[in-house]
C-alpha cells in the first residue's frame, strides 16, 4: 500500500470562509431582489424534488434554557446531501438581545462539509441567510395557499423577520397596504426606515389588532412571545380565505397563533417531526395536520381550492432551506472570488503524524522559544 | 423601551478564528510537552470537578455512513457551561482519508458560542485538539489504575492517534519499551520518524500481536478496524497488571478489545452512554459497566486496588475534554494576540433591521452593480 505523499496537493482542503462582508459584496452585485426571488426559486425546486433518502434532516436539538437572564437556546440544525455534504447550521436565539445589546434576536453561522473526507470547505455568517430563507418559505406557502388577488398584508411583530416577510412577499404578490402591529411601539415606529432600502412605496400602517385581523388577505406572525405566553392574537372574525405564515413559533411553549384557528384552517407545516414539537403544530396531534409544505408543493392542483378558505403554514424552519440559502451564497462567492481561504484545519505533510503540521510554522523547532 | 443604539459598541461581535498556523505559533512558543502536561492537568481538573448540572453534554449524534466510498461519519459533540458557553464540535471520522488523499482521518473544528447572546467567540481547528486531549484521557486513565512501575507500552494501530498516546503516556510513566504493532507495515516504518519530533530516545520495535501482548504492561489499541470486523487482537496470555487505553471504538459496531478480555477486566468508559452506543462497552451490558473515569478520578483511593489487575479504559471521545482544550488554546490565543478576528455574523446598527449590515459594505446603493 503505497500512499501518494503529494495526493494533498490534488484535493483542496482550505476552507472558505464568508463573513457578512463577503456576503455584502454579493448583494451589492447580485441585489436583494435578485437574491430573493432565486431563494424563492431554488427552495420552491428543494421542496419538489426533495427525497427524504438523499436529503436527511434529522429535528434540530440543542441546548434550552431558561434562568435569570432569559430565555435563550443554541441549536445544531443539520441536513446531509447523500454523497455530496452535509450542512449543519448552528444558531442561536435570545429574544432578549435586541434590547440589552442592539444584537440580532436570532444569530447563526453554517458549516458546509465535504462527506467524502469530512473537510469544512465552507463557514459563513447564517444570520442573514436565516432571515433571506424565513422570508422566501413564507412566500412559497403563501403563493400555494393564499389568495391570488391578496393585497392586505398584516405584520404582527415587526422585528428583523418581518423585513424579511414583507420582502419576500412583495416579490410575489401586488401588495397594496402593510398593516403592522408590536407590543414594542418603538419597533412599530421604525419598520417603515427599516425597510425603505426595499423602495417598496408602500403605505404601512401602524394599528390595533382587531383592524389588522379584519383587513389582512395574508397575515405573518413574527414575535418574541414567551413560551407560554401565546397566542398573540384571539379568536376573532378573519377574512375567508386569509393565508397565515405563523414563523415565530420555534421553541417547545411558544406558540402564536390561537387553537381555534388553527382546529378552523387548513394546516400545514415546514417539517412535520419539528413543528409537532416547536411549531404551531404542538397545539394539534399529528392526525389534525393536513398536509407539509412539500405535498403542496409536489401538488398544486390538489390544495388550490384552499386558496379560498383559511390556511396556516407553520414555519419553524427547515436544514432543507439553509442548505438552499448557503448553496446559493457559496456559488456566487466562487464566481466573484468572494470569500477568504484559510487553512484552518491542521492536515499535516505526513496524514499520519498529528503533529506534522507544526513544521509549516517555518520557526518552529519543537521547543519552547524564550519570551 | 428605549434602545441604546451604541450598546453594540460595548460587546465584542467579533469572532476569533483559529487557524492550524495560529495553534502552531501558539504550540511554538509554549511547547508540546507543556501543553500536553496542561492539558492532562486541566483535564484531570475538569473531570474531578464534573458537574452534570453545570456541565451538560448530550450524546454525540451525527451523520454514519458506509456506501461504495467507504465507511464515514460527520458528527456533533455539543456541550453546554452553564451560564458561560456552549461548546460545538463538529468531526469527520473517514478511515479512508490517508490512503486516498494523504489526509487525516479524523478531521475537526470546534465553536464556542457565548450563551447569552449566542454569539459565535470562536472557531478553532480542532483536528490537533482531538489527538491531544485522546492522549491526554489515556494518561489520565492509565495514571489511575495502569501499574505505577510500567514501563513496556504496547500500541496496536500506529496511525496519528498513537503518536499522541505515546506522547501523554510518556509524561506520565517512565517508558523504556515501545512495541508497535499495525496491520499496515508502512505505518510501522514511519511510526518512528512521527514522533522523533517528541526527542524520546526510546526503542520502538515493530513486532508481531503475541509478543506485543505479552510484554506490554500499558496497551493502547487506536486502529482503522471497520465496524464488525472487530476484536483486533485475540484472547491469550496478558500480563496480570495489564492497563488497556481502548480508543479506537468510536463508531456502532467498531470494536478492537476481544469480549472475553473485557468480561475478566475493570471496566471504565469515559462517557457511559455513548460508550453503550459506540464504544467497547456495545459489547457489554450497563450493568456489567464498573465505573466511570469520572470515579476512577473523584475517589482514586477506592480504585488503587485496580492497578494490580487488567483494566480496560473505554475512550469515546468527551466533549467535556474538548471544552478543556479550546479553552487552554484560546486563553493562550488571548494572551499572546494569536488568532484572526473576524466579523463573521451579520450585525446590523439596528438589530432588528436584517438587512442593516448591508450598508457597512461602503459603496452598498441597494442597486446591482452592472459587471
Amino acid at each position: 500500500m503505497v500512499i501518494n505523499r503529494n495526493r494533498i496537493s490534488e484535493i483542496d482542503m482550505e476552507t472558505t470562509v464568508l463573513s457578512a462582508h463577503d456576503l455584502s459584496c454579493i448583494v451589492e452585485r447580485v441585489s436583494l431582489d435578485v437574491l430573493m426571488d432565486e431563494l424563492i426559486a431554488g427552495t420552491t425546486r428543494a421542496l419538489a424534488d426533495y427525497d427524504p433518502s438523499q436529503c436527511i434532516t434529522p429535528t434540530r436539538d440543542g441546548f434550552h434554557y431558561n434562568n435569570e437572564r432569559g430565555l435563550g437556546l443554541i441549536e445544531w440544525m443539520p441536513a446531509m446531501r447523500a454523497r455530496q455534504q452535509v450542512t449543519i447550521k448552528l444558531v442561536g436565539y435570545h429574544p432578549h438581545n435586541p434590547q440589552r445589546w442592539n444584537v440580532p434576536t436570532i444569530l447563526s453561522t453554517v458549516n458546509v462539509f465535504d462527506v467524502a473526507t469530512g473537510h469544512l470547505m465552507s463557514i459563513a455568517d447564517a444570520t442573514f441567510l436565516t432571515a433571506m430563507r424565513t422570508g422566501a418559505a413564507s412566500a412559497i406557502a403563501s403563493r400555494a395557499l393564499a389568495h391570488p388577488d391578496s393585497r392586505n398584508l398584516g405584520l404582527i411583530g415587526v422585528g428583523a423577520q418581518a423585513c424579511t416577510q414583507l420582502h419576500a412577499l412583495s416579490r410575489i404578490f401586488d401588495i397594496e397596504r402593510v398593516l403592522i402591529h408590536d407590543v414594542d411601539a418603538e419597533a412599530m415606529c421604525t419598520f417603515a426606515s427599516r425597510v425603505a432600502l426595499l423602495e417598496l412605496d408602500l403605505p404601512i400602517e401602524a394599528t390595533d389588532l382587531g383592524t389588522l385581523l379584519q383587513s389582512a388577505d395574508i397575515l405573518c406572525t413574527a414575535t418574541s412571545v414567551d413560551a407560554g405566553a401565546g397566542p398573540v392574537f384571539v379568536d376573532e372574525p378573519l377574512r375567508r380565505w386569509l393565508h397565515i405564515n405563523a414563523v415565530g413559533a420555534d421553541f417547545p411553549g411558544k406558540v402564536e397563533i390561537p387553537l381555534q384557528v388553527l382546529r378552523r384552517a387548513f394546516v400545514f407545516p415546514d417539517f412535520l417531526d419539528q413543528a409537532l414539537k416547536e411549531g404551531e403544530c404542538q397545539q394539534l396531534c399529528a392526525e389534525e395536520i393536513d398536509a407539509t409544505l412539500v405535498d403542496v408543493i409536489r401538488n398544486p392542483s390538489a390544495y388550490e381550492a384552499y386558496r379560498e378558505s383559511l390556511s396556516v403554514f407553520d414555519s419553524t424552519g427547515w436544514a432543507l432551506q439553509d442548505e438552499v440559502a448557503i448553496g446559493l451564497m457559496l456559488a456566487y462567492a466562487e464566481d466573484m472570488g468572494i470569500g477568504q481561504r484559510v487553512a484552518l484545519e491542521s492536515i499535516s505533510p505526513d496524514a499520519k503524524n498529528p503533529y506534522g503540521f507544526l513544521a509549516a510554522c517555518r520557526t518552529f523547532t519543537g521547543q519552547p522559544i524564550e519570551a
